[in-house]
């Protein structure tokens, strides 16, 4: 098949052998594949993306992770939507169902991370191998498109649950890329208001208004907190770092008022300083989050395919499986996209 | 009167014009004052303590603060118990009264920190004024060397009601100085359980064992989250940060197990780096807690009152007036001491 591989640090465009599915398996047809800032950070910090995962320890009851070796070849991509073209023994779905999965594969040997994996293949290629029992299928018609936008619109979803966001709070999201628009989308229909939305980015900040921010800033123009009070509102923020660069905590920790929580949702894979002080004179919560769960996952397709978030306006651009080097370099300049859909030629 | 004062970043033995108490205040005798770690950094980081303190907004419906100017005179020491020898106008406490009272001071120009103050001197002098309304009457015949650790057993409980400690779940306790001695002593009567405390001096660890703490290790010799996971707890534990020097945060998270959340209770004044990476891929909480309210207070004098928390232990040496310079050298060495008392002469 034909792929977009990440190779000694850089991606190339190549045919690889197709995957097969083993028993429980299924074999998928990518139909739409996300472009994640995760993506972009592994191609350059992939090593040490492996290291950290190799200090953390895996969830109570859940066997440990297969790790990718970053020296062999990687096919990246973790927010899809796929069609199942092929079954293996004792799997349910059947050839034509359009499904989507969170982005792990169990077999006898672990938890292999779709995506992250040199067995397992991910949305960069034409073809995935998946696990039966944890795809679920497509309801609605849904356009696949907008299903493959599942697993973002989750980890907005999941940062939100994990927050004291709540109906009679406020918020203000810093950084309006695929995944704090989530956040705001996530935010909106839980009735948390207002929703002070800040980017340097005029594109990603009328995205944010149309996923329900109640006010937008240019941070080079006023400070997303003193936009915040504008507002009046009652009792501290919870504040969203969706950024992810260095330095975005000590500024949040500096604007932040007394009491408030900061949901660390953007991933600074740098070491970080911020004065510890200032955190401790104000009492703020950080409260670091990472991905969703699998019933934030069916919430998500849900409310996509009911129509209660709708998601067309996060996807700015499409490439296929060529265009992907491309458009890796498009989006190092954050004014021009928001999510950027990889399509593989039917 | 005698006091120790605060001059030019040095502790200077002095003679200085005794406070006059005005309507609504009361002059009290220091009876006791404990000497506490913020007080060491103060002598050395004065201007920062204030700048920060600018930087901060006084809590909702609360007057600023009036802050130290550190170019003049300052009379440190706000852990107090005091004989009430002067009574101004409209003040209900008589001479005699015993009391002890929230270190802060509120008249017409704000809320003033006694002890952090140009204007009331805290308990390294022979007097001090303080409001009458926020003093309490130390009850039941209770010694007031013992009266005076209200407020540090204060700060303990304030942090452990801010955790998500409770009554079956573990906790570890980096470092068992005051701060530390309290928390774990609050730990304890709410039931949780393992308490694993850890500190360099051996001192300081047969005080943990003493106020409660489970088992207690030297971090040379076991990561402390290893002692923890030997008693084979169920869920994360509550981990108390109460060192509060740079790099503490960081191996409190690169050791935190997933889900936990991280108390940081010690005053890190220098800026301090940590890899938010780890933070996220653990979905670790940090709160960050300062001081305790009113009801804290009151609790934490009833506590001792009662006999429920002896913290006697806690105190491992006096000093008068003339002595305190020696004790904030000697304090420097950890292993000497925890709670040094200032008692001026009767």
């Amino acid at each position: 098949m034909r792929a977009a591989i990440m190779r000694s640090g850089q991606l190339h465009v190549d045919d690889i052998a197709d995957p097969v599915p083993g028993p429980g398996q299924v074999l998928v047809r990518t139909l739409a594949c996300g472009i994640c800032g995760s993506d972009l950070h592994a191609l350059h910090h992939a090593h040490e993306m492996v290291a950290m995962s190799e200090a953390s320890e895996p969830p109570p009851g859940m066997p440990a992770p297969v790790l990718m070796d970053p020296s062999r070849d990687v096919v990246l991509g973790h927010e899809f939507c796929g069609e199942v073209v092929a079954v293996g023994e004792n799997a349910g779905h059947r050839e034509g169902d359009v499904v989507v999965s969170l982005p792990v594969v169990l077999d006898p040997r672990g938890v292999h991370p779709v995506g992250y994996s040199n067995e397992y293949p991910g949305g960069y290629g034409e073809l995935m191998v998946l696990s039966d029992f944890l795809c679920t299928d497509v309801p609605n018609g849904l356009d696949p498109h907008l299903a493959a936008l599942t697993e973002p619109l989750a980890v907005g979803l999941h940062a939100v649950n994990r927050s004291r966001a709540a109906s009679g709070t406020s918020a203000v999201v810093l950084g309006c890329g695929p995944v704090g628009l989530a956040v705001i989308a996530a935010l909106a229909r839980t009735g948390v208001g207002p929703i002070v939305a800040a980017d340097l980015s005029p594109t990603r900040r009328a995205l944010a208004t149309r996923f329900g921010a109640h006010e937008v800033v240019d941070p080079r123009d006023e400070e997303p907190i003193s936009a915040w009070r504008r507002h009046a509102p009652e009792g501290p923020p919870v504040i969203f770092e969706a950024v992810g660069i260095p330095g975005m905590i000590e500024a949040a920790v500096t604007a932040a008022p007394s009491g408030s929580q900061i949901l660390v949702v953007g991933v600074c894979m740098q070491s970080d300083a911020f004065r510890p002080m200032v955190a401790v004179a104000k009492e703020l919560n950080l409260q670091f989050v990472l991905a969703y769960d699998p019933l934030e996952f069916a919430e998500s397709l849900r409310l996509i395919a009911d129509g209660e978030i709708d998601v067309a306006p996060m996807i700015t651009g499409t490439v296929d499986i060529a265009g992907v080097p491309g458009a890796f370099e498009a989006l190092a300049d954050p004014d021009a996209h928001a999510k950027v859909l990889v399509v593989p030629p039917t």
